[in-house]
């Protein structure tokens, strides 16, 4: 198996890890953070764009390959890296979560999700063997297991019987690739998810069976979905308290500058969201120094770069003044050239944590992050936001 | 005056012509194919794409970088090519035809055009001094005087009215020019614009006057209007035979691959249209065969890149199938990629038959051009178009 990780660093002063994990498609850094390619595009950005920001790994949504182009198309054209012209690394979802938000009309029982297509309403049935066998066929690198997230807030009994479900589809996916790996398919990593939304006590309950189980990593599901960074920061504290150190940690869909800093003081190793990018494409990205929102009428004829502090394509080579007007006059080249410092900016963010990590500094390095991103030093004036 | 023209061939068997313009941005050859930029940028195009393309001119349209982010803010930026970050040449057009499609309300005197902004209804008035004093301003290498298109079907008339307009303009448009000059300004070149429609007499009335004026190169005005391609073709062949061999000659608006290498035959230097990147974006590109329709179902699984005989950025690493389905899921990459290849595939046209005039073979060239380009191999079949 190609799959591995190895821990490299732990930070002194907090719970903050430098790791490396081992694919068929190159290593992957840890901290990692993978932008979100959803139907087969980081969207507006080539591979050689995400190179050259730096990534080594990003994130497919099986649900939507998986209704089109479909699943059998991916794998007739030698997979999704090859369909793509990605050389790196790919992790997949399993779809539970993009059913439950994008599916019009969705039921769970024990044996998967029902669900209409969001594009054209057809009927689906996807259990966690369909989804093993998907990723399998979409040949990703880090599979995930089928869940079911629980929308919060929720009743104890509806978050009980998720979590229940999310370890028999636990077991389930990982016989089904046993099955596949019998048959010389499943090289793909398998990583598990633990739910029990806000409650300490069932996400324990949940990490105690599936710890057991042969994943080759563990993610924190159910959080960032409006319970408050406070008390998702408090999860992750816990849930990466339980984890073995020798496996990654992949927090789900977390992607703010700051979020992405505390998770790993708490001991995250990979991380997602489409945050950074589909701000960027609405004209909005985080620089070292705060929330910059490109069409602010301030920046009509400022000469600086996004970020000053920056070294990314659009960085070094475009004026705010440039982007403002390309924002202004709906030119698709705006889109293209913030997404390029929104993926930039969060590979730069994780590589600098990861230095910081393997020199012992990780909290001066927080501290320093926040004192500066709070700092709103070359921003114009706006009313405050998060 | 860095502005110079070297005609370095001429074919024996056609009218084609080999030749170089100098400007303060860098050689231009020619025969030239320059890509639109109205707004600032190529759609969804970087100056690299750009160049990576071949690509050593474009063209920005005046009206539209005038009233959006306006003149003296491109110009406190440091120009055009500072602006996008362009530093090969730019011919702006004059901003005449723009107000004539795009204004809702306009009003032609002597003094100049009058007209309401399509973007905030605002008035304005452009005469042929505003227009040269814009250009400038924008830091055009090569300006166009401010001509009076006659939209076809026209009675003889209102050609005549328009011709004698556009031969007053001109005349004020050079002056200006001069008034620039001694001001330390107005180092760019300036082209005259040949109307009178099809209307060969006219047309050569037009040119008679506008001949004996200074500029450094003239238009081929008023045509590729809906009068045809045979009728296009012969005022083209009809123009370029009265103008003078030492100057470069621009014909408007065209960028049929079918009519750039008939016009070239005609002894045609320079061309734009934002035909081939426009219907890029909208999913069909010309290819050496014919015009590919990406989202056709038959290339779901067609693992050739859009031309098989292509060597851009896009054909060298992208499947058909793939950008098919870019184009089925509305991602935006699909368009920035088909904009990449129509790019190249124009500049890379031009360029061959820039070596066909060299080796005194265009006719040769021309003929191969169209058999290969009606052969539509590798092509789906399709209902016929043009």
């Amino acid at each position: 198996m190609p799959f591995s990780f190895t821990l490299e660093a732990t930070d002194p002063q907090t719970a903050a890890r430098a790791g490396r994990i081992r694919t068929d498609h190159g290593d992957v850094l840890t901290p990692a953070f993978m932008p979100v390619g959803t139907a087969g595009s980081v969207k507006t950005l080539t591979p050689d764009d995400l190179r050259a920001a730096g990534c080594d790994i990003l994130l497919s949504n099986t649900y939507h390959l998986s209704l089109r182009p479909g699943v059998e198309t991916v794998a007739a054209l030698g997979g999704l890296h090859r369909f793509m012209g990605w050389p790196g690394a790919i992790l997949t979802d399993s779809g539970g979560f993009q059913v439950m938000s994008l599916s019009p009309l969705r039921r769970v029982t024990d044996a998967g999700v029902e669900f209409r297509s969001h594009l054209d309403g057809s009927r689906h049935v996807i259990g966690p063997e369909d989804a093993t066998d998907i990723q399998d066929g979409l040949g990703s690198d880090i599979a995930m297991a089928l869940d079911e997230p629980v929308p919060l807030p929720a009743e104890p009994d509806a978050v009980r019987s998720a979590v229940d479900r999310t370890l028999r589809w636990a077991a389930r996916s990982l016989a089904e690739r046993e099955r596949l790996r019998e048959n010389g398919r499943g090289g793909m990593a398998l990583f598990g998810i633990v739910q029990g939304g806000t409650d300490r006590d069932e996400r324990a309950r949940c990490f105690e069976r599936l710890g057991a189980m042969a994943f080759d990593g563990f993610a924190l599901g159910g959080l960032w979905v409006g319970e408050g960074r406070r008390l998702g920061l408090e999860m992750v504290e816990h849930d990466c308290a339980a984890f073995p150190a020798g496996k990654p940690r992949y927090l789900m869909g977390v992607g703010h500058p700051v979020d992405v800093v505390e998770a790993m003081a708490r001991g995250v190793d990979m991380m997602d969201c489409v945050l950074p990018t589909r701000n960027a494409r609405r004209g909005t990205v985080f620089i070292s120094t705060g929330r910059l929102v490109v069409k602010n009428a301030a920046y009509a004829r400022d000469e600086r770069p996004l970020d000053p502090a920056c070294d990314c394509a659009t960085c070094a080579r475009f004026s705010r003044a440039y982007l403002r007007h390309l924002f202004a006059a709906n030119e698709l080249l705006g889109m293209r050239l913030t997404s390029v410092h929104a993926v930039h900016a969060m590979v730069a963010l994780v590589r600098r944590a990861r230095e910081a990590v393997l020199g012992g500094r990780y909290d001066a390095f927080r501290a320093e992050f926040l004192e500066r991103y709070h700092s709103g030093e070359t921003l114009a004036r706006e009313a405050p936001v998060h």
